[in-house]
């Protein structure tokens, strides 16, 4: 049987585990693919850098490798935008199919390559761009493909949830706690993807499109990280039995009655969730995510995020599949995008708040208080006023209300004389 | 653009969501699978019970829906070995490819459908079969086709969670939290099928095969119910910090070095499991199904796991997912069988057991009751020892040992003098 050939561009992490399991599981994936399955070529910038893979397969070249009549697949596992983008427009355009793991490229060009992809008659699957081994996109893509979906919310990045998993268990400001994550290697030399959440809102962007069938790109997505998170906000949260989390939100907000259409509302914040609600033990390195839909009802989803290894499982999973594909000479069914739903700005989206003042206690504050929150037209859910000599703390949980009012009430509550500070501000989930 | 036409056999509480669904999501689907897809019948035993359905769609004659000439795929949700079989083969031979519901025409059949689906060039798809509306079969038969399972734990039966959940909120015995489950509605009138673990033994033979490519059917799994469950059982783990969950073990057993080969084991029966694993938390009818594979690590799906609006989420993602493969002109990738692993019989997998001994407290019980575990080779793990007059409770938590030694075991305890009597014997799982 003629070998399938693979291009394999990158040799990081995951790109040497995923040379090493196809080499090991040689008898396996031919078995389940049909055809062995064999890697022609590795694409490197630095040869001398990989004494392990052997020098015949080793090519700097990497347009020659994806285009080269005797490649069937090619596997990408650079990341970021160019040369990714390049090379894989070039192994679509080659008639080559592509598995790749680049959140940051499908999040931000998905739809072109896409079509592409659909244009050349060759599959794009993606799996390993989003929560790592957790098999979450076939799940949206083909097992609720008959179903509606109506939220995805998910924990997808690993390093800023071991920061704030290490704050609630140390005390420690955002900083330290950072510091202690690069030092143990879950955070990199240059935090700024995970912890200002391009990376949860690239995935965020991803699975959206997805749940959808819309195009959805990273720059729709509301995106704040967690470096503004403080040691306060982790104790309020705790208080009121909560724990923070970052967390990727996806909804599709139904039309409403004043001629407003349909929209999906993506955003990417951190928020207290009750310490009972399944992500809230979701620690570490570890992904999980729920997807809630008209039938199915709830799901969930869980797994490693991260790594070598269980990248390289869900890559390897695609790889089977577009292998599959080949052999039986056709491409498999590519995502659809034909809801073509707006995005909806933060600013109307529904959010609930947690909010800790700082107030005089003196008679009547409350009044003042609750007064602003009724002028921006927020509802109240919940105050605890704990008096403390002159002064006393209120928490107060907000019901929803657009993200707009709930901001100006914050911007509000700072010019009441009676307000001595406002210390801890961040959005709610998962409370009924 | 032609439609697509489904049979759609059986009408019950799955085939009427089904029914549904398909009507109310008619353009969705149309997008999703580039056809429209329509209901061209509906094969029921009593047309006169479904004054629901459109009179023209009903049909006592399912064998000649099946075969219609204009019918495109078929959708079973009658369930049970006949006359589901006879239906599902005459419609493969007829070219129409089928979605299915049927655990247990799966589990025992499941070898022989597949290959005359393969001959005749058709899908057949379950997904609904197994953990109602979680995406499993899919991931286990495609994301994780790049890897190697090597464990499938799951709670795959909600009536006998519930029930188990229930006694141990009450304290009550097995009957009477039958009858309450039996009340609600949460059992069936005739519940054999559910509490004597065949629907879970049907789901783990389905599961063990596609996730260790072999066939492996309901009467390759060891089967024992939660009916000999008891109070005293529930009291026992809770004390050792457990709970009792039904579980369906899917083990990949490594080939040792005395010449013994690769082999599988599957297994139903209930077991203590530490209250701070993730499956304990699994509470009432929802499902979860832990994966352990080699390079992904472990991953867990939770989700609803019966009724009939989960289940039809289930079949619809199969059945836009043969459409899809219908408009394509191409089948799907079915399982492969190819490994061919040998079952391993339950008195050879090796299991773990809690044991509570009602024993004389007199100087050297201990030593008497140690003596017969290590005559059956078999290693203590822990041992806790209350006293209470002239009678003493031991706790005994076995290492792993070959469930006959451990079987052996217990029998030799029964005839030990100072034993009064041996209260509790479940296998525990998910210690470390």
């Amino acid at each position: 049987m003629k070998p399938l050939k693979v291009a394999l561009l990158g040799c990081g992490t995951v790109g040497s585990a995923v040379l090493r399991l196809v080499d090991e599981q040689a008898a396996d994936l031919t078995a389940r693919v049909g055809r062995p399955v064999q890697v022609a070529g590795v694409a490197v910038r630095r040869p001398d850098r990989h004494p392990d893979v052997p020098a015949g397969l080793l090519t700097t070249d990497a347009l020659g490798l994806v285009t080269r009549d005797d490649v069937d697949l090619v596997v990408e596992v650079i990341g970021g935008i160019e040369p990714a983008r390049t090379l894989i427009q070039a192994a679509i355009e080659a008639g080559k199919s592509v598995v790749s793991a680049n959140k940051a490229l499908l999040a931000e060009d998905g739809v072109a390559l896409h079509a592409a992809a659909a244009k050349a008659g060759v599959d794009l699957y993606y799996e390993a761009a989003v929560a790592g081994a957790i098999p979450l996109l076939r799940p949206l893509r083909e097992s609720l493909a008959g179903d509606q979906i109506r939220r995805v919310v998910g924990i997808v990045n690993g390093t800023t949830n071991y920061i704030l998993s290490r704050m609630a268990e140390t005390g420690h400001g955002f900083a330290e706690a950072l510091a202690e994550a690069t030092e143990l290697g879950y955070a990199e030399a240059d935090p700024t993807a995970d912890v200002d959440g391009f990376d949860a809102a690239a995935k965020a962007a991803i699975l959206a499109s997805l749940g959808f069938h819309t195009a959805v790109t990273a720059a729709d997505v509301h995106r704040e990280g967690i470096s503004s998170v403080t040691a306060t906000d982790v104790a309020r949260a705790a208080e009121i039995g909560c724990t923070v989390k970052l967390l990727a939100i996806c909804e599709r907000v139904p039309a409403n009655g004043d001629g407003e259409g349909e929209s999906v509302a993506v955003r990417v914040h951190p928020a207290m969730i009750p310490t009972s609600h399944p992500l809230a033990a979701v620690g570490g390195a570890f992904n999980a995510v729920f997807v809630e839909a008209e039938a199915a009802g709830q799901l969930m989803f869980y797994g490693q995020g991260a790594g070598g290894e269980p990248t390289a499982s869900a890559v390897l999973g695609d790889l089977v599949a577009v292998a599959r594909n080949r052999v039986a000479g056709a491409a498999g069914a590519g995502p659809t995008a034909y809801a073509d739903l707006p995005a909806r700005p933060i600013a109307e989206t529904p959010t609930r708040y947690h909010v800790s003042l700082d107030v005089a206690d003196v008679p009547g504050v409350l009044a003042t208080v609750a007064t602003a929150f009724a002028e921006h037209g927020v509802s109240i859910a919940t105050v605890r006023q704990d008096g403390h000599g002159d002064a006393a703390t209120l928490v107060i949980v907000t019901h929803s209300a657009p993200d707009a009012a709930l901001s100006a009430t914050i911007a509000a509550l700072r010019e009441v004389p009676a307000v001595r500070g406002v210390t801890s501000v961040l959005r709610v989930e998962g409370l009924s």
